[in-house]
């Protein structure tokens, strides 16, 4: 059995440090999850005010490391000279408490089920038990990261000052629900699957792969493929080629009991579990100033779905990012993608 | 080995006729598919200048048994008392020649690969042939059958006064190719598949279970999952009771193998073979006076490369078919989406 410590090694994640969460009773069927973790990161400085935080969440299949790289810096709205800016990675990403580090009887197969509720009450101990801040001057994150976002503004309507989810929305759709199906059977018809007790990460390479693949029906747009965006924008020879060094390369190293875990997490991400189903109800709740933020021409959460979140957020404005890259885009390839999320978060971090 | 007669069955695809082919030699490596048949149904009557004929084409997992039930009759535009109607089904439909029909040594896993361009010519032979037509009023289909549509207005451009491709481009994208390669990944990864030679059809629920899943990524819009349109325009009762109802339920009497022959001729399809790659070289021989009709949520086939195709046709205008089923509405299941399509092709077959 594989423990993938080249995925979690330093030349891959770069630095992180460990928060302990201890025994940690997670929402599904109240199961603790025992020497519970997350893995995060900090820049700049926390005022004496303490009001200057920011809170970074992660996506599937991401980490800190690409928000670090793509999101943070001197040139970028997240600027660690103004903020203290702490990211998050999200349980189940293969550096916070996952299946591939957690210690037996809750390793592999057997790590217990977490939902987005978790991350963000996990969260919310090291925000407020670590760094003592009550209250966040943004919390901002994509995709499933964009989820966090939304379960911080409901759960935690006081602690967030500014929210900004970008391509999500505060309930799954029915259609991402199917399509994230269609990823784990992918990976879990594989014959060495063995019901997640595969030796090492390696030997589901063939489902991890149908998975990538899949993954890539709705992750790009069509006007990625029709215009050859993966040539000039990402450098690749051809499709083929884009699947296998893009696509699966970027998934091979991660383990696949991990990608399992977010999967399940992803797809019943529902701030509406809140107020009963009432989604009206539970987004009424939120007090953040907050900047929804679609991508043009994303297949996973079309902004169409963020039109109906942002109606029924009290103070909230829609701005959608222009980027025929779809979904995908959030991986800031083109800097159009980051000068256009840049100028929203500043406006936003202004008012 | 099944022949999976219940699917031919009269019951299912109502009254057809086979045309003899004879010994057929295919485009893909000169092949022969020996003792070719084309099943076929005609609506009306010639008239003696042998003017007043449209060709009806079919598409993927289709038969002309879904074209005669929705497309045509006394309240359509493809009306019987004006037309002769053809109806001809593609092979590897299951009823004409197909890996599920076809004698050994050519059955089943060992069926030739067969392209458009190959189903065009069979249908002109037909055409001329049996009927003695050299001209056709129309030539109209969806999705792989609109596929059909452009070869014919490429191959034989004096024989189609009028084309109608419906949801279908004139070469097929690389994004509809990645996302048919996920078809037949889901398909040919159940254990039973056995390289297509499993026993029955049945065997391999599994892989067909999981590809009709992945069909319903992309077949259906994403609207139509926001707005529950599976329950108001299909009366399904969740989106679980969807996918095993109507998707799972429309593939289940199908043959895997006639499935695999129709995506490998559907990811393939593509008018600039004629011209050596150059597809406004293809469509700039087009003569006929062409409606490129997209439907407008259809993530299979975008109303976008529609357009993009439309500006390379010479007699060619473009409209935009409204409906947020998405790729099947082509099914004919809203009222609205049949009186777009029969309202377009009147004014084409007035003018």
């Amino acid at each position: 059995m594989t423990d993938n410590t080249f995925y979690t090694d330093e030349s891959m994640q770069g630095q992180y440090k460990l928060f302990d969460l201890g025994d940690f009773v997670l929402e599904e069927d109240h199961e603790t999850l025992r020497g519970a973790k997350l893995a995060y990161r900090t820049f700049g400085h926390l005022n004496q005010a303490k009001d200057n935080a920011v809170l970074v969440t992660t996506w599937f299949s991401g980490t800190g490391k690409i928000m670090e790289d793509v999101y943070i810096g001197a040139n970028h709205a997240l600027d660690p000279a103004t903020y203290f800016i702490i990211v998050v990675d999200q349980i189940g990403s293969g550096t916070s408490s996952s299946p591939n580090n957690t210690p037996v009887p809750q390793s592999h197969a057997r790590f217990p089920k977490v939902r987005i509720g978790d991350d963000v009450r996990a969260q919310h101990k090291l925000v407020t038990e670590l760094f003592g801040i009550d209250s966040l001057a943004l919390v901002v994150g994509g995709s499933m990261g964009g989820q966090q976002v939304y379960e911080w503004a409901v759960r935690y309507p006081s602690a967030v000052r500014r929210a900004a989810p970008i391509a999500a929305t505060a309930r799954i759709s029915h259609h991402q629900v199917i399509f994230t199906q269609s990823l784990q059977e992918a990976l879990t018809s594989d014959p060495n699957w063995n019901d997640g007790w595969y030796k090492a990460g390696t030997d589901v390479r063939t489902g991890m792969g149908r998975m990538a693949k899949i993954v890539a029906n709705l992750g790009w747009s069509a006007e990625f493929y029709q215009e050859e965006r993966w040539r000039t924008v990402l450098g690749m020879s051809s499709p083929t080629d884009f699947i296998n060094g893009v696509m699966k390369a970027y998934f091979d190293p991660m383990d696949p009991n991990t990608l399992l875990a977010q999967i399940w997490k992803w797809q019943r991400a529902d701030v509406s579990r809140h107020t009963g189903g009432d989604i009206a109800a539970a987004l009424g709740r939120i007090e953040a100033d907050t900047l929804v933020l679609p991508i043009s021409h994303d297949l996973f959460f079309p902004p169409h779905e963020h039109s109906a979140d942002h109606a029924l957020i009290p103070n909230s404005e829609l701005r959608v990012i222009e980027s025929k890259e779809g979904h995908f885009a959030l991986n800031g390839f083109e800097p159009n993608y980051m000068g256009q999320v840049d100028g929203h978060l500043r406006d936003l971090l202004a008012r």
